[in-house]
């Protein structure tokens, strides 16, 4: 018989916490460049580094996952965690913004020169993630600065002006929304109503705007959330506008419920609950093998991306996320049960007993198909935050019951 | 008991002359866009179209490969396929050459606007490819001169200034020597040879900088080719460093073979047969599921890629080409072997018995991982390439036996 879901409440509360230790360990252990600065994150099962190459997202990130354990994790508000922070921080300011045109490097050497710049906007977003962060952590006034100068060039580019971009001979008149963009710039608002409050009422009324640009992505009478449509909300043609990425609308789902939350907008709860939750899991499940499929073509038509049925870490962490928070909004078993199925999923194909941190891509059977902890686009962030979020979760929901 | 590998060779010849008839076939049913002009390829099994994009890279490649049908293949020299021919040229002319930039659109909408340029060379020079062929096939001037000037354009960009390339923000001081480069520069200077060989001249200095290039990536003593080095021929640091990508060493061979040929040398005939086709081959054959891996790492470790355990279509027809023209060229039963192996295993998995052309991408197992025909980097090209190179090679084999 199984048991209860709420019974198994302290096991998950257990696991979720030592595999948390586990994750920190691993990064503060292998990740450290203490010669340049700055952190690997092509790290093998073992922890040994088999590239040396930085990544820009990877380093805002992994700043950010420090400087926030520091500031709401008890148990790692300790001058070790902080002055990593501040150190990735450091590397972040020298090595992974050009100061002439403001973007910042996707890719660094070891000692910090400039590899590859991307035309999107994302190593500056995880720039002014980790900088607010760090600075909320440190107090140091010039992260503020720069977490505030970036935020608004970002926006900038976004809203305004594109042109300072540098890319004008690849340029097309092709207007899309694609979810991520919406979903970083609410992210980044929400971010420094945490850690930069008196800004924050500059990016309100954008921040209602990304909200309903998000919304703009429930399509087909609200039978689907497409990743990519026109910027005045219609489904674009073609294998772009088809396409589903279950775990970033699921994502999508805990930035609207916690902005619900805040706005006390029980319509937008409802949507996120039972839309961008439900209806996408459901969709996104891979029912003959366990895990969530990284992409899906809504009308059911092989994806073109090769990797289309991989089963990634990320997506299982951001479900974590969010249906643990359903639950704890709503106190409706159903989510607590589906929090339990992607538990377990993930516990079982993804960890790896012998050293901390979890494997990132398996293949549709649950294979493990690459055999590394990290690489150009796992590093430190999804897990540890998904694992801070669901201790920090599961403690108030143990609480409140006791309580009762 | 097995059969005598040469006993087969009229079984081959006949299967891949009906291979050829049904692929080309496909492409003139389902992939000519009667209004606007231009090429569809993303078909699905049935030829049914799945989305309407139109890409640069696709464009030219199914320009050359009507072409080259109509020049060298005698029941494919018909006015129906010349025609085709130059539909597409007038598309690639129109509407994916920028005639500003110079640049060729990565992709362009149904009727022909740009969607996407690439900070590469490649859609330019698939241009050069497909209008050097249309100039031969019809004899029209001004296709002559838009593979001349755009040849041009490609080598000032590659070995002069690429500043108009338009990308100045994004560029980094970073050169090395990636094994696309020159064997795309080598395919179509041997390109202009066959086509307007009153031009070669000017870049025979080149094709021979363009081989010691492919050869300054065989490594570690001569046991590995890989696909990145840095731009003085030495191993870089990294994955990016020990990439393998067995197929396009094996292309490269085959593109050596001919030029060792042509210039009568033995050494890099040598080279071409010993490194760039047993060697390869014997490192990116699966021995369990049969097959070609896409990548692999020298070392043994995970590729970052995450297909590079799958299977594609274009390494097994350029797999196939290589094999079967270093059996021509030496009467070397193991290259015909090879062949055998591989031709085996491409009839088997990647056939559609059902509609003409070929699947494109298996799992690790073989097993189909997308149930389409065509997709944004699958056209009419590697097929029938192989195909026609196949069948020509197994008729002059055929018929060199049948005078013994």
């Amino acid at each position: 018989m199984q048991k209860n879901p709420l019974e198994r409440l302290p096991e998950y509360l257990k696991k979720i916490s030592s595999e948390l230790d586990r994750c920190v360990e691993f990064w503060l252990k292998y990740s450290h460049d203490e010669i340049n600065g700055g952190f690997f994150t092509c790290l093998g099962k073992d922890g040994s580094i088999y590239d040396h190459t930085k990544y820009g997202w990877l380093q805002g990130r992994q700043v950010w996952t420090y400087a926030r354990l520091y500031n709401s994790v008890d148990r790692f508000q300790t001058p070790d965690i902080l002055k990593a922070a501040i150190k990735g921080a450091e590397f972040l300011y020298e090595h992974i913004k050009n100061k002439n045109t403001k973007k910042c490097a996707f890719a660094v050497t070891e000692t910090g020169e400039a590899i590859k710049y991307q035309r999107t906007i994302f190593t500056e977003c995880f720039y002014v993630l980790g900088m607010s962060e760090v600075f909320k952590a440190s107090n140091i006034e010039l992260y503020k600065q720069e977490a505030t100068e970036m935020m608004s060039t970002i926006v900038h580019w976004l809203k305004e002006d594109d042109s300072t971009l540098g890319t004008l001979a690849l340029k097309v008149n092709k207007s899309i929304s694609s979810l991520a963009n919406p979903m970083m710039l609410m992210c980044l608002i929400d971010q420094m109503r945490n850690t930069i409050p008196e800004i924050v009422q500059i990016y309100e009324k954008l921040e209602v705007e990304c909200c309903l640009e998000i919304l703009g992505h429930v399509q087909r009478n609200n039978s689907v959330v497409l990743e990519n449509v026109s910027s005045d909300f219609k489904e674009l043609s073609g294998s772009e506008g088809r396409l589903m990425n279950p775990g970033h609308a699921i994502e999508a789902g805990w930035f609207l419920l916690q902005h619900a939350a805040l706005k006390k907008d029980n319509s937008l709860k409802n949507t996120a609950l039972e839309i961008f939750l439900k209806l996408t899991f459901s969709q996104g499940w891979d029912d003959e093998n366990g895990g969530i499929f990284y992409f899906l073509d809504a009308d059911g038509l092989s994806p073109t991306q090769l990797e289309w049925n991989m089963k990634l870490w990320w997506p299982h962490c951001e479900t974590m996320i969010a249906f643990l928070l359903a639950y704890k909004q709503t106190s409706d078993l159903q989510f607590l049960e589906i929090f339990e199925r992607v538990f377990d999923y993930t516990m079982k194909h993804f960890c790896d007993p012998e050293y901390g941190e979890i494997f990132g891509y398996l293949n549709q059977e649950g294979k493990i198909n690459m055999n590394f902890k990290g690489g150009p686009f796992k590093g430190c962030f999804h897990v540890p935050r998904s694992l801070m979020m669901c201790e920090k979760m599961l403690t108030q929901i143990l609480d409140q019951k006791n309580k009762n």
